[in-house]
């Protein structure tokens, strides 16, 4: 049983959270992972949408993470310079088993020093402005998402649900990915090499 | 300007809302929707995942609603004889301009009778529970979702995405949704009765 936590912001992306929740969340996966939602204070975060999730803990009280993952959205644009943050974030994946994000995510574990020497990729739409933000990162042009071992990142958006059952497969086994895709009615991108939505 | 409420119960499936909100809630459609969430009353509602959202109205306080959207998850297994609630869902239903549903969302439809003499369709994994529901529906077994006017109800959780692209683009333009589609990279199904998950 690992505990994933998911970081809040103001100004996440609603589909960053909640694509991979529903996943790692889903009752077939039930007995692998509990999930939990974290900001830097307990309580309400607005996303972009202007719908309100609540951070189930702040960063004082979070429990162990052995997998976390960080969102994106317009709100990594602020985040990038808030070094309580990204101190959080770089604590966090140092403990972790898994650091995992979605989108402009990345931008914010580029900033963490997470991604240092790495190989990764982001949202395609967004691609100029995060790679500026990881000058010492391998960034992949063309990924649905890229594993690069304790380090997972996704592009835009629905590109994390793919991810989510990448992991949720490495973690556990293929009959539970393929389970929980199967329930949620998700057609999977298996390949990470396919991006339709790169542009090189 | 069209005012979108998105439905809350308690277990109520985390995707079968975010996706939706996801994509009308999008910058990109913000000149055409603004998205809210009701429940019963204001306030925090747990999801079948854990996470909790809240509903930005109760039903003493909600605003007209142009399109009603209700989800699914395992609270409906227990709403569909909450009297109080599927008469809500009645009521807005009959001054909406659009009903929608994703997953076991439309048993709570048919409940509230506004399927009667309707073609719908639902998650393949809840089918038979969900027909139960709705003796006088004209259930599609194989559709990604079905657009019968003024309803159009959906498949299993992420064919609620590729639904509300199909409504973005129908309420707006094909220009929209493509471009709301693009930005969260997410690979369409634009033919209705395109349905890997059907089993007949």
């Amino acid at each position: 049983m690992r505990t994933l936590g998911v970081l809040l912001f103001p100004d996440f992306e609603l589909l960053d959270v909640f694509g991979p929740l529903e996943a790692f969340g889903h009752r077939l996966a039930r007995d692998h992972f509990r999930v939990c939602t974290v900001a830097a204070t307990a309580g309400p975060v607005a996303s972009v949408q202007g719908t309100r999730a609540i951070a189930d803990h702040g960063f004082a009280d979070c429990p162990r993470l052995d997998v976390l993952l960080v969102p994106g959205g317009m709100g990594t644009r602020r985040n990038v310079d808030d070094a309580a943050l990204t101190g959080w974030i770089a604590a966090r994946a140092a403990e972790a088993e898994l650091t995992l994000s979605v989108c402009t995510g990345a931008a914010l574990l580029a900033r963490a020093g997470v991604l240092d020497g790495r190989r990764a990729t982001t949202n395609k739409l967004a691609f100029d402005w995060v790679v500026s933000q990881g000058p010492r990162v391998r960034w992949a042009k063309r990924a649905r998402w890229v594993d690069d071992g304790n380090v997972v990142t996704s592009s835009g958006v629905t590109a994390g649900i793919d991810m989510s059952l990448h992991v949720i497969e490495r973690l556990t086994d293929p009959a539970t990915a393929a389970a929980v895709a199967q329930a949620i009615e998700h057609v999977r991108h298996i390949d990470p090499d396919d991006d339709p939505f790169a542009r090189d």
